[in-house]
């Protein structure tokens, strides 16, 4: 049985909760948080705290907290096998006097939307051999998917992943104030989206690019440049209409 | 029975040629494309002619070739009610001394991956009424999203697209590269891209957003650029956090 606190009540402290309490090897003894409030959805499953001095003993601390309470966080804590959950942030924003690690999902978490972790890549740190194969058992009871990354290269694939999913995100989020802007329905993009993912379990996404700028259409180009009402959008436009012809221009 | 005649020889030409095929209430009569081997295809199902002047008769020309031929070969059959199958493209190119229309599928082709139609939204326009009631006909046999829009709203909607479906996998590209280029295997994205896509079932990309952007994460932001090789994609990093933070400024 692997004792785990959490520190943290957002929603990547409530799904990593509800994953490792679905596991016959986790037992989460504690859940520590700055707001009571927060903590309420906790309590009828362990212990809560509000107090980080008064920790349960553990074999891991997790901190699923915004990044920039690691440091100060970790510093309060300093304790145990102490675990971040961040893409972006080195292993030594932690004390260098304790055990360290970190113990990052790579996925995108939401509230009220439960997170399927079995597919999910869990990326491990830590600087200590027996530390790491704690955080790999432990990793292996909510993921299939769990590989060792250094900071440097989590870093690297945090930043790849604000490319795929973050900013794709966001360019559906274009796409729909632009038919909202037309009065054309939003919904009629859903189906494209749908396709535009699919196509990546049978092909690349290199190969798998279509449109205007791929193709080298540039009247289609000027006319929907030009016909973008937000200046955000056109910037936006050209440059990625730009890195496109870039990729491909060997084919034009 | 809509008799259909099919011009141009491509993925849209061929994958409509399927689902019209799949209807008892269309017959594709013949089709007509430049170049004889292309045609090859088609040869087992219906006749082919590499002449356009030897059209047979039919209730719909259908035109699924490139934007820029779409005029020219327009005049050359001359006939008919005649469509094309272009998002961008103004009925207008089409010969004014004919019944003409559109008949736009939205929606992302590539070569060998089949096209499931009925989710498809197909975007209508006719002059005639009657016209338009043969298209809607048509349409209907392939698709349960059938909806009509003149050519103003049709080009801002592939705009539209152009954002949701080819910026959006470009992305992913870009984020597979990222990984390469850093020894990461791009695959431990397509969870990522999968998740993200599944969420827009049930809640809006507006409310979907997140990451470092969104957050406000300037530490964040400021060290992911920098860590950026490619100048494109720095360009492509900055202008899509800059309307990120413009979209949800009011919550920072």
């Amino acid at each position: 049985m692997i004792r785990v606190v959490l520190c943290g009540t957002g929603n990547l402290s409530q799904q990593l909760f509800n994953a490792f309490r679905a596991s016959d090897l986790v037992e989460v003894v504690q859940v520590a948080g700055r707001n009571e409030d927060n903590l309420e959805v906790f309590k009828k499953y362990t212990v809560t705290t509000t107090n980080f001095d008064r920790l349960e003993q553990a074999d891991v601390y997790v901190m699923a907290v915004s990044d920039n309470a690691i440091e100060s966080l970790g510093q309060k804590i300093g304790k145990g096998l102490l675990v971040h959950t961040s893409g972006s942030t080195s292993i030594n924003k932690l004390p260098d006097t304790i055990r360290r690690g970190v113990f990052y999902p790579l996925q995108t978490i939401s509230k009220n939307l439960n997170i399927e972790f079995a597919q999910v890549p869990v990326c491990l740190e830590a600087e200590d051999e027996d530390d790491y194969l704690v955080l790999e058992r432990l990793a292996n009871t909510i993921s299939k998917s769990v590989l060792r990354l250094n900071s440097t290269k989590r870093f690297n694939l945090h930043t790849a992943a604000v490319f795929a999913n973050n900013f794709s995100n966001h360019l559906w989020n274009i796409g729909e104030e632009i038919c909202e802007q037309n009065d054309l329905p939003a919904d009629l993009l859903k189906p494209l989206i749908m396709e535009t993912t699919r196509k990546l379990g049978h092909m690349s996404s290199f190969e798998a690019q279509t449109g205007p700028a791929r193709r080298g259409d540039t009247i289609t180009i000027k006319k929907q440049m030009e016909a973008l009402e937000k200046p955000s959008h056109r910037e936006i436009y050209k440059a990625i209409t730009q890195s496109i012809q870039e990729t491909y221009a060997k084919e034009l």
